[in-house]
């Protein structure tokens, strides 16, 4: 039902990664059903078929980029917004099933985007061992659990629930990494403004185009909208044909932005609207607030203007 | 009383000039009562005090350029608006009190814009005679009636009027020169759109600020508005602050119109609505249609989507 | 001969006006011949013809804007460069035979630039005065000492020309209204960079183009280069086919306005060039430094780059 | 040796992937000595350290997209560029040990790009199978060989290598998907330009910044360069952040690329030149000319021309 909160949750699985702990973050979802995907796709499924709520899938990792599947399922099918996001600090730990000395370790099993998110630790601090992939984080600690591998890079959750010890803590290449997740849910009323929001989008443009990509741009600059993220993914047709994910600052509520998105509509072969909702910090942040003339009440008042203007009332 | 037709017309005079004779191609005026001003300001200030409902004066003339004193006039003092504009072909007329060869003439009394709009035919002519700068049109003509000077470069109109002979006809160096003249009124319901109209604004801009133009410039074309003319005048407070006369094609009654006075609106420091109203066009031409995306029915679809987004109802 | 400062000089006439005064703030021409000419176009012929070395003409008043015979003559006719400006502020006199009472002035001769610079002025101390129209402030003063009129509107240099007494000093209702001055001469090398410059250019654009317009700035911005000044005058073909005239803060001598000039000629159907010179400020100011990336030395680094990639030296 | 061509080929293996059937198209590679590498790093150090002469890597999938390591290897460490890019059609196999009817395949191995680029072929033919994640295609294809699983999809390479029968031939679900790939050099002389030339770029780009995007695309588009591809990839450093991977239509030769890149290095964090190189067209298509006024002789008329203004020399 349009309007009521979300109560059952599906995420991508399996249990003991780091979107499951993403998800533990939101009380709703604390509090209802969570149940894990074996994909994004059976996730968003579960959605659009109406056997689940909302299911959160992560978007995209500072260090590896855009997920594209998330974004490829998001572009197409029926249509599923982001209502709300959550950006997790990512910590991998060293794990095995014994405290053992690193120098003793051969193997490691990981799920590729993680060993790349930790080359350079792996090469200082286990330059003989090998690497090992596998498909996921939580399958990495089942394995080094099952005795497959010495050791296992793998999420703090995928710790306790496999009984492994950890032989390091936050393992990273990059001290601030980040992963995004994205909870969609189907169509409804969108929240209301908290002043600090994104919009993202998914449009569609010719290829070959400088001019395509700069009028896109302009439509947002013209009506002040930054961007703080743009994603190209190939539309599958051929190369050099792209749909464009845009992270707008703003809400569709907003006058400015209903501007833009208008003219969007009207340029883009297709623009396709994936939601307004809150922006998630780590750390506080002031909102950066409306440039000049381009408020709500600026609109309100070149509107009351114009409006004048077609009456005749000049003064 | 808004609405009603006008039937009290001023135009600047004095008579037997080229506005007369743009006057006396509008019906009303030619059923109405004309009264010639001294000057501009003057012909104005009837309309603004409520002694005339109308006044035509001259806007601009494609080889002298803008009529400096009226576009100062427009963009201060208490609001009017073009309501019809008047296009006329300038053919001068060398004029004398009887019929006398060219060889034999001395003195050409003209106004200086007259004799700058012929300087090569009289160059080629009358190679001999000197030119004397008369505050008029009319001034020259009645000035050779008089027998002040061998002749007159003077309207057509002037002719009969001063019972002058023509010696010349057709006189101009542009073959092709015409005079475009402005029909004021206080500001009152707009006429409704003909597909075929111009919108006239005043618009204030910093100085030294390429962005400032830019960003003005853009407003429109992000709305497939076009210039037909663009013109700048000091604002009177110092070098390089200026006013922008900008003639855009459309009628403020269309949306994409609406939207991009409203976006002038928030960015410039001033802007001022001379009036909308159909473009007079001295040879058939068909209208230009809107580009793709941008007619009244695509920012109503545009409109329509974005109500549906923000109500939730994406399909 | 080229790069030999200008000996014989030609003004704007006749004696006694704005123009004569703003020529002998240069000690070259106080030194020099000053031969008043009748007509702007008078003195550009002088120069073209090789009778004088250098013309000085206005270009642009603060109150009355631009002055479009000179910007005409700029733009046709065998090239000419501006080497100077010279700017001085536009102080009127009134001025009479002998000390009268305001209160008995019935005529005021003026030339029409001049009373639309003090209208506000007059209003307010000769609420009931004529004022007369004549062709020049020179011409106002002379046929007051002559008795025609009561008094004159004059240029202070015309006061003792004609040995007329003031009945007011510094008459304007612009406090701060100054004129422009141009010191043209025939093309030759132009002077070194002072980097306080302005760029003065002719570009002839095509009618009903925003896009036409939007990419000549677009050319400027790109390359960091500010407008001080843009005019707009008929080509004298059609309404709405323009030259404009841009004032560019810069120096062709510089490489970021080099290459913002190549653009204009390679985009525009022809661009003329009317002189690098340096700015004459009437109030001590800062120069706004080079954009970052814009610098001379910013260019030479990324030419030298270039130049490292096409030779396969990347390091 | 710069200028040598290349004669130890390392290329992303196992052997048996499509990879290597690219590298396979080039005569220098048939006749030079190819070696697999395990990794997209491994086969660029290989480079980087001479131990090869020259790298195939895939660079992007008209289905999948952007393959993330290798856009990141070519945004960091010592430079490297292409010399080469080669375009092939993707079109999987399904195979087996024997001639079996896909009623009876319970178990197909694949690398989660394959069964993603096939996944509707593979609901409509196998919907009761099971779809096995393995770590490439050729692992696949001896993962079936092995008698692991019912069949494998897997590249045409892989079918002969492992004895595998043929169950499906042109499996997809785009007929037209292609994969295009990038032959990597040390950097050297760049090549002649062909008139159909790609140059590829990474740029950093400040985050949060609609405007500094709109720049990077203004350098290009007032230069008349196009874009044939845009991927954004992070930097690592924080969210929103980012790398842009540009393909430009011209070849750094070519004046109007050669001014555009030094714009590009002038405003942007950093810029790296990827390489300008031949593009490769499945289809034979017609080059687009020069936009009006950027070829390299409109170029080299307009340099002309400023040298003749900096001289004083205009006529």
């Amino acid at each position: 039902m349009p309007g009521t909160p979300p109560t059952r949750f599906v995420y991508l699985g399996p249990e003991g990664t780091f979107t499951e702990a993403a998800l533990r973050t939101l009380p709703a979802a604390e509090r209802g059903m969570r149940t894990p995907a074996r994909s994004v796709p059976e996730a968003l499924e579960a959605v659009r078929s109406g056997d689940a709520d909302a299911a959160l899938v992560p978007l995209e990792n500072s260090v590896g980029g855009a997920i594209p599947v998330t974004l490829d399922e998001l572009a197409t099918g029926s249509p599923l917004v982001i209502t709300r996001e959550v950006v997790i600090p990512v910590e991998f730990r060293l794990a095995a099933r014994e405290l053992i000395p690193l120098a003793r370790i051969r193997t490691v099993a990981a799920h590729p985007q993680a060993s790349a998110q930790c080359r350079n630790w792996l090469l200082a601090h286990l330059p003989d061992a090998t690497v090992v992939d596998v498909l996921s984080n939580a399958a990495a600690a089942i394995a080094a659990a099952a005795g497959e591998y010495d050791a296992a890079l793998c999420a703090p959750i995928g710790v306790p629930r496999n009984r492994l010890t950890v032989l390091a803590d936050k393992v990273a290449d990059h001290a601030d990494a980040v992963t995004r997740f994205a909870l969609l849910t189907r169509p409804g009323p969108v929240g209301e403004p908290t002043g600090d929001d994104v919009t993202s989008l998914a449009v569609s443009i010719r290829h070959d185009q400088v001019g395509a990509l700069l009028a896109v741009l302009t439509e947002l600059s013209v009506r002040g909208i930054n961007l703080s993220r743009i994603e190209s993914r190939p539309t599958g047709e051929q190369l050099g044909t792209y749909v464009f994910f845009l992270d707008c600052t703003g809400h569709v509520a907003e006058t400015r932005m209903g501007e833009a998105l208008q003219g969007l509509r009207r340029i883009c072969a297709e623009v396709r609207f994936l939601g307004s909702y809150p922006r998630h910090r780590l750390t506080r942040e002031d909102p950066v607030p409306s440039p000049p003339g381009l408020s709500d009440s600026d609109f309100a008042d070149s509107a009351a203007w114009l409006s004048r203007l077609r009456a005749g009332e000049i003064h």
